[in-house]
């Protein structure tokens, strides 16, 4: 298998797993079947167009590939069809999320350092590629971003795509830079989830909203 | 009347519908002179200036165009100057909102298209021209955009955008590649709103916030 | 000082004041330290990022510079470790949030003209680069933006962006173009606060949310 096409797979699988969390979101908050659709995509598709825009990748491979929009309507209508079945898989929904994280944002800064662009620019849109998507979820659902809040997530995306910057500059096998960083972000949320670990919060109005 | 010069029309004619919609908005929730002028401006030009980024037509025509900001302003002085009036005009505002949204949807995607862009691009981006505007309006006045919620609105505006994608492909004459869509977008929303049409809804939470 | 090293010193500076806007928000809002290291950031670099988008300064100077980056870095952490002596700094942060304020318009109303854009795209970039990234900061509170309520805040740049522009087309030397306006927007706010000035509101809903 040739390192673009392994990085495609990954892209989609990413996409897939993105687009459940963002389609659940918005049919808990009784959005029409527009609006479950809308979210699913922007937050599968979300911060992939935010990094192809600051790189210049003209349009954005979220909105030219169809298989990103695709991948993104069947797993919000799976979603919405199949609510109870996908509601029971909570579990298997983290993990996919949690691959998804680590893939988008190996996937980001693999993509910004083959446009160009310097490493600290790699390592921000990876995180952009991974976060962006959730992001923009939360602001269209009118609530402060849960990664920013609480758990070990956008600084395990960080990890991730600094580990591949990382690895790319030392000139590690694609293999290695690859599934390392994934595998790092995997872990780091699968152990602060089962830890409870949780970044510092230093908040003078706790509880206050 | 030629082909650019018929689109640049249409063109203001929906910032202007658009900016109204903005203006009343932010006047209802209190905001300052300059904050009714932002939100007027946005929900105009937000739709059109993330399609210019998307397809690297830099700067974006809604800055760069004084016309845009012009048609803008004065939606938004009007709506501040002779609000009664405004707040009188539901139905005829209502019109050039349905108006505004189809002529939105077909320039987006016809300015997509002429920049190479292929199909799903055009679509999206005609949906993003149409919709995007009022989207950043709910995001700014902190609330879940209304389009995600209820009414057959940006299903109108995807289906203008698909038929007008449609008819550059199979050749139709500008009038009609451009007017059909329109036309369909309209009676799509005029016959949703006097039956009541809603896309389903799914939501566990109804009622709940 | 040659003309270059002057901006890129006032850019810094006012990122730092605009860093400890957004992580004095988050922290208030009780973020994780990934939340409020982002906030500041955003804050910080929000507005500019979008200036270079627009711009098709690719990649932004917000996500290359590691400057931008640390400086945000910096008053976020500074912010952590020494709240009760920022808390109390009340007043001088004010005094640098004015001046980042009219620096950041100057600076972005003249990056977009060394860009090729016309006045009106500088005048609107440069208030975009200076009130942008606090946008950004209360939209990811879920909050409406401040600077579209109350206060002569945006206002202030705007005026300090047209000045800019206007000193730049009528060739004065780059002392006059850059200091004059950023004295202008340093004493509108200070009179703004200190006289309570404010734009005129029309809101129908006052004080009903």
């Amino acid at each position: 298998m040739n390192e673009q096409l392994l990085f495609n797979l990954l892209d989609l699988a990413g996409t897939f797993a993105f687009a459940i969390s963002g389609a659940t979101a918005a049919r808990r908050r009784d959005l029409d079947l527009f609006g479950i659709l809308a979210i699913a995509y922007i937050t599968a598709c979300g911060g992939g167009i935010a990094r192809d825009v600051c790189i210049g990748a003209i349009p954005p491979a979220g909105l030219a590939d169809w298989r990103y929009l695709f991948t993104a309507v069947v797993a919000a209508l799976a979603t919405v069809v199949a609510y109870r079945q996908v509601e029971r898989l909570t579990y298997p929904v983290r993990l996919f999320d949690a691959m998804g994280l680590g893939l988008f944002a190996v996937y980001g800064a693999h993509k910004a350092l083959l446009s160009g662009a310097n490493a600290e620019v790699a390592i921000l849109l990876g995180m952009v590629t991974a976060i962006g998507g959730g992001l923009a979820r939360d602001v269209l659902l009118a609530r402060v971003p849960i990664v920013l809040q609480r758990e070990i997530y956008a600084s395990a995306a960080c990890a991730a795509a600094a580990l591949a910057v990382l690895g790319e500059r030392l000139g590690w096998s694609v293999l290695w830079a690859t599934w390392l960083p994934i595998l790092l972000c995997f872990a780091l949320r699968f152990v602060s989830l089962r830890y409870r670990w949780n970044l510092p919060r230093f908040g003078s109005e706790r509880g206050a909203d």
